[in-house]
């Protein structure tokens, strides 16, 4: 199906569901304006945000005055009202229904590991926050799960989630989450995937199969994992450094 | 839309997606047969049920060799395959969307509010588990910013959720959530409550429309809350106790 309705994605490109949705137009051709809301600025809870997301949320659209949040929402309902190739979200119901188990697994599963697991060992200070341990552990373990579900149910037959030889928005939306995993030391990232190899070959294909721009968006992503990487060798070396600009 | 195939349903009592699930077949007269999983006794860990759903949890169900699991996602497959009035679910692709975003915003926010609290304020002895004071305040705050957006957001101009006048997955999925609030003390959870005049009455709309199966789904849920109460008394009087059974 196509649109004649004007479509604005607002988005922050630190932000993993916000990368999700603008991949997924990118590789579908879904003409859209890009409008940047900050959160570092905080201008996703300022009013003028506010007005298309109460939630104060980024991503969020507004399609002809229809305002959505929720990037899983938003993807399906694009899918639906787009002209965006069956194999994203497929009209047979069961194969559907697979793609909708994944992306609430997500949710609460994956969303619940990798999200406070990065801010807790990773970016906590950046945001005017404290680490907490308790928190970070209990992220790990979640994480960790997480990662142990794709390699061993997602992903035991088949090269993308939810059975499929062609990726679904769930696998678009699972690997931008775990790229956040770049903030962290790659010493760190590195042992925490190093056990899953289906996992880290489905990483490459999903990448592959977006290309260019699975990487075109997450370049401001790489960028600050350089700064924060570059920080750490400099503390480890002694020398004084100023908290770096997000 | 009808189906011929045979459907089992798969679930505990004490689960909320469970009785979301539930009450949703019940209110719609899908024919389903009930197989219960008990969660006390590690069954969703055990090889019969993880040959159902190997990633271990209930809800499930088998619909004729076809299984599924995920609460929502189960609700979305089988108000597709089954003849179930539209306002649960609807066709219309807008209407549609606002029930999807309120069923992402649950997972995110409501399910990571209200599960770990209710576990870390009252249940993780009867778990095998030690209460965490640090995750039961995580837990809160989600709590309390989920609560406030249900008042100011979901509820703020209609009795239900995302906008309708009849309830749709997304309210039976947030009411059987928040029911499991009865396990803590009656004093803890009317304060918790007790700000959001909109949710309180928004759960006793659910209550009304799914009758009687939204109470009779719950029985179990409110024996064990009755046992709670009746051991905090007792606890309070000084009186020695043995843990409840589940």
């Amino acid at each position: 199906m196509g649109s004649s309705r004007n479509l604005t994605l607002y988005v922050d490109f630190f932000s993993q569901p916000s990368r999700a949705v603008i991949i997924f137009c990118r590789v579908n051709e879904i003409e859209a304006d890009v409008h940047l809301v900050s959160l570092r600025k905080k201008e996703s809870r300022q009013p003028p945000f506010l007005a298309i997301n109460p939630l104060g949320q980024v991503p969020a659209i507004d399609d002809g005055g229809f305002t959505l949040s929720e990037s899983h929402t938003i993807m399906r309902y694009l899918a639906a009202t787009r002209k965006v190739a069956d194999h994203w979200y497929p009209e047979d119901l069961e194969k559907r229904a697979c793609v909708d188990r994944v992306l609430d697994w997500h949710l609460g599963n994956l969303r619940r590991g990798v999200a406070p697991y990065v801010v807790h060992r990773e970016l906590a200070p950046l945001l005017g926050r404290t680490k907490n341990p308790t928190l970070a552990a209990e992220a790990e373990a979640c994480l960790k799960q997480s990662l142990m579900t794709m390699e061993t149910v997602w992903l035991k037959d088949s090269p993308f989630f939810a059975g499929g030889s062609q990726p679904s928005i769930a696998d678009i939306s699972s690997a931008c989450e775990l790229q956040q995993l770049k903030l962290l030391d790659k010493e760190e990232s590195g042992a925490l995937l190093a056990p899953y190899e289906k996992v880290k070959a489905w990483m490459v294909a999903v990448e592959e199969f977006t290309a260019p721009y699975f990487v075109e968006v997450h370049g401001e992503l790489e960028k600050l994992a350089k700064i924060l990487q570059d920080r750490r060798k400099s503390e480890a070396e002694g020398e004084v450094e100023t908290a770096p600009k997000l």
